[in-house]
């Protein structure tokens, strides 16, 4: 991607499909030209994030990512939840959270196994990202169990999910300082001061312009996924697919591909951990933050309060993806085919949704 | 707690409980009393097991403080089943469970962190732990969703129970055959014999005194849990709980505040393993020994057979209760976020039992 | 076994059943029959293997054992299919692999305990067979909650199914890759090599004799296993039970009986990882080969296809059966104790089966 002609295709396609949307191009054109620009805004912002990861270290780079690339689906989830799309909302989330779990998390585990016979990172971390998942499982469960079996009220709905979502927000803040501030050097990763450490290959930018470009990537993905994001209702009905199954399948994958394609990029170099972090850290970030910002949000729209219980086959396919993702990472080492068995159950849970 | 006063509040409290229960003080009265008199009989029980515990070992005194402190739910529990109140009895049983694995072991967790970065107990006795938590919850479920599903009768449910509550005592002694016995020395706690051990700072007690507090305090600790549960009906009423909240909650924790007291001084004192060992070997206790021991007794009474059948939403409780603190035991390392992760479980737990 | 009668023993029952079989013995006779003779020809089958291993290492032999084992359940299968007995197969799929996991796992576990403090095995493999059997359970558990929650048609169920299983051989497959060419020597058995390793011992057969005996001891066991199932039709009627219990409990301990008595042998020859390698080994095989693929051959019978839904039940069985197993098996290292957890379970599901 250093090569000269990439800047080039990044620009022509980025404006393509800005003069796509706004001129009101075919669906179908406009759907393709900002699918291949997602492609390569996403490059970009990969390599924008290892840079910047090159400068701060793994982990932090890896939680900058995670939470530059969860930026697009707030707004997505913020504009969604204005209009009253409860469950695209919540098939949006569930797919964020299936998706990289399983897809990015699949295809970086078996695309670094495939170069890497095994590859290692730190696995207190492993045991604790286990824990913070096993926690969201609950707090979506929870609810959704207590409505269902008829032993709370509809009428206490609302407030059972303001309180799990503060719980969940409280959660995810006191983690940022556990991981960020009190036990950040337990936490590092494996391969970092190794005397072959690959940190001291030559970064592509300088640590001021690693930023900038990855804040001007940040924004161009938000963008362009929008606009993609805006041709899939006319395709959905041209195609005849289930909402739930764009929800939590097309946005899902498109609005992941920046995460996508930098767990990919930092796997091939070794990186698992930052790999690990990116996939497993977004996810975290849309069940422990996004969702529950946007239960509180909800209740400042004309729209109506949004709670926080999941349908069944969502709370189905959160489960077995926490349940996989879990048995897999938390011995601190991967291989190529553990990146299958993640990805055999992405296939399990879209063929189940494609049918609904 | 080694001042001179605290034997006498501690003897004041515990006359002042006494009499407001036969002389039949308001409830209110009554309950801050007896309440206050918790706190002070409970630090005399956590300061009577440290002790033992310095004389017996971390595990065996654990243990001690479990079964000293499961006597007095197993005698609540036997007065309840006799009087047909079986399911303020399962409420009590599951809010003994929780209380245990997410209250008591998360302020544990907790306090010990936030003195000590990181605390190391035995992995093994984590593993198996965590195994025996499992069976626990295996039976605890199969009935339950033989029964839902009606594969079975309800006719044949009290021989099901009968069947299981055999095999959960059958477990749980071998059990003690296994860690007393053949494999003591492979659960040893990992600090023992350390040369900085916490062991060599001087015992409170001599061993004979110390056998003989714990008695004493096991025995105060009955009376006036008894006595503040005397004064819960009428609070209930008073503050329109429902009765499974009560059971589950209240009845849980001021049972359980022998153990709580004495995990989080042991924790302090960086005896993590020891306060693991109360907090889960008694959440054990209840449910591989207690719950079955209550359903065989509830034969010998005309109220008629206890089956082991419990609702859902106490299912859900256990089951996230349990995935949760295995989640974070089983590496045999602990810091301070998992103390909160497992308070926020319990939270949320509490908050939905509170508004069905 | 190496004793001079035992192969006149061998030999004498194994024509008895057949003459029982075809003759048409009285039902009980033949039944008592059959089950001496397997006893017999499974411990000759249990020898053969141990052979072979010798002389291929541990974990090709247990990869051969229980593929030899299974084949008798996969013919077992095609017939009951091609009759349309889809309940039958269901449930003795599902006894097969809670008995492999439960039963043999749990016989062998404590087998080997008893003589042996601690047994050590591969860690690497212990968590990826707890990976595999969790893709197991999403495969099985996903299409009946979509089916059962509404979420999509009875029509498609055909397709989900055919699908699911297309998944299911893919990564069983793949998993024969990974396990005997990729990362054949990352999962080989902690013992291999050790200078005091159980290798050294004298080998009873030469290994193109052990490679005949293992052939001819398993067409045995696939003879006398048919021939004793035969007989349980008439013996379910005149015993009064249930259909779900013959299925997964008798038919599946009939045909695991091989697996069974090789597994405790191995575990008794201190080579406790060639014994895990049977018990999951072989569910695994059952659960992501044999089951898939009668799925795949029931399109091609006129008693029309089979779906991979199975009861509420039926999954309760295999979830908390692999639950367990995964907790007890992946710290790579067992105990008498943890053997016992495994059959406190069988007990628990077999007399919840039994009450049905």
């Amino acid at each position: 991607m250093k090569k000269w002609w990439f800047p080039a295709v990044l620009f022509i396609s980025f404006i393509l499909s800005a003069i796509g949307h706004y001129a009101g191009f075919p669906y179908t054109l406009e759907f393709i030209i900002s699918a291949i620009s997602v492609i390569f805004v996403a490059g970009f912002l990969g390599k924008a994030t290892e840079s910047v990861a090159h400068h701060a270290g793994q982990r932090l780079g890896g939680f900058l990512n995670a939470t530059f690339g969860n930026a697009a689906e707030l707004i997505i989830g913020i504009l969604l939840v204005k209009e009253g799309h409860f469950e695209m909302v919540k098939a949006s989330i569930t797919g964020s959270i299936i998706g990289n779990l399983l897809l990015v998390l699949g295809l970086s585990v078996l695309a670094g196994g495939i170069k890497y016979k095994i590859q290692n990172y730190n696995v207190s971390l492993a045991g604790l990202n286990g824990s913070l998942m096993i926690l969201a499982i609950i707090a979506l469960f929870v609810p959704a169990i207590f409505l269902n079996t008829k032993a709370i009220e509809p009428a206490d709905t609302n407030l059972l999910s303001l309180i799990v979502s503060g719980v969940l927000i409280a959660a995810y803040l006191l983690w940022l300082v556990f991981s960020m501030i009190t036990h950040k050097d337990y936490l590092a990763d494996v391969s970092d001061g190794g005397p072959a450490d690959a940190n001291h290959e030559e970064a592509a930018w300088s640590k001021g312009r690693s930023i900038l470009y990855l804040i001007i990537a940040t924004v161009m993905v938000a963008f362009v996924s929008e606009w993609l994001v805006d041709t899939l209702d006319p395709m959905t009905e041209k195609f005849g697919l289930s909402e739930i199954f764009v929800g939590a399948f097309v946005v899902a994958i498109v609005g992941n591909a920046a995460e996508h394609s930098a767990a990919v990029i930092l796997a091939l170099k070794n990186k698992i951990g930052a790999a690990v972090e990116i996939a497993v850290g977004s996810s975290l970030q849309i069940a422990l933050f996004v969702a529950p910002v946007l239960v509180f949000i909800s209740h400042l729209f004309a729209s109506g309060p949004m709670d926080i219980v999941f349908t069944v086959i969502e709370l189905a396919a959160i489960g077995v993806a926490v349940f996989i993702a879990k048995s897999i990472t938390q011995d601190g080492s991967t291989n190529w085919y553990e990146g299958l068995l993640l990805l055999a159950v992405y296939v399990i849970l879209g063929v189940s949704f494609y049918l609904v």
